[in-house]
């Protein structure tokens, strides 16, 4: 991750792509989310959704996947004043997860990252906390997934709080 | 599940406990979230958590395997009427995921749940959204995660629509 000052808003990313198979959908279901439509091709058949589609968890877990890989040896790199940056920071939880489409066994799922908002927290000087749009599509374009991120990152330089004369 | 009719607003459920091995987190985070503080136990001690830490999806995937379970079996039995309630349905997503204290190696959190909304839908009117608050505590009483979950469930009769007098 760049340090938080330097994080630009409005900037989609591309994450990459995955391709659901079957057996990776029927095997993560079967650990964390062991319903019949995830599970079961027959039972899926006569289900809602008439066939096996991924648990939504697995959808978002590789979210997850690929925006670890995506910051991979970003740290490594010191910045122009030979400073290294931060490896990314843990996050306190997200916002308004939306599946709103299915996918089903054989869908390839391409994901991206906007970011969106820059807060600067009272509580940490030393850190920020950005807001990010994600989504992820099918092959026809339809969305499958979208929720709002949340990151802590570090900043360059601690900020600077005002207090108020009395 | 029962019918969405019958679901009661407020009540509180416990989905069981799970204990979070060392094992098990780093098995979870090197597949879905490989970052240092939830997969290398010396990275750990040095990050921001000093040790190792389960991946919040982790923990919030334990809790759908968890609420799985506690429905299993619920939907073969006939009410009064004879009809087989619906076996639990398919979710739009959730609101607001926090992961407010670490989950550590070692830690047992218990998962609980408690309806909060029944939402009738215009749009599906042999289906009805419940809304659930879901809560995670540790073994010290601290509360590990929280979010809003969202069901589809079938109605025992379909929502009567009233159109307006024109």
């Amino acid at each position: 991750m760049p340090w938080f000052e330097d994080i630009p808003l409005g900037v989609t990313s591309e994450l990459g792509a995955y391709t659901f198979t079957q057996d990776a959908i029927i095997a993560f279901a079967r650990k964390y989310d062991p319903q019949p439509f995830h599970i079961d091709p027959v039972a899926a058949v006569a289900s809602h959704f008439g066939g096996i589609v991924a648990s939504g968890w697995h959808t978002s877990a590789v979210w997850m996947k690929l925006m670890v890989r995506s910051r991979t040896g970003v740290a490594e790199t010191p910045d122009a004043d030979g400073r290294v940056p931060p490896a990314g920071g843990p996050s306190p939880g997200f916002l308004d997860m939306r599946w709103p489409a299915p996918v089903r066994a054989g869908d390839t799922i391409r994901y991206t990252t906007t970011t969106l908002e820059k807060v600067d927290l009272k509580s940490r000087p030393t850190i920020g906390l950005i807001r990010s749009r994600n989504e992820a599509y099918n092959q026809h374009g339809e969305t499958v997934m979208h929720f709002i991120g949340q990151g802590l990152i570090q900043r360059r330089e601690p900020l600077v709080l005002h207090t108020e004369d009395k």
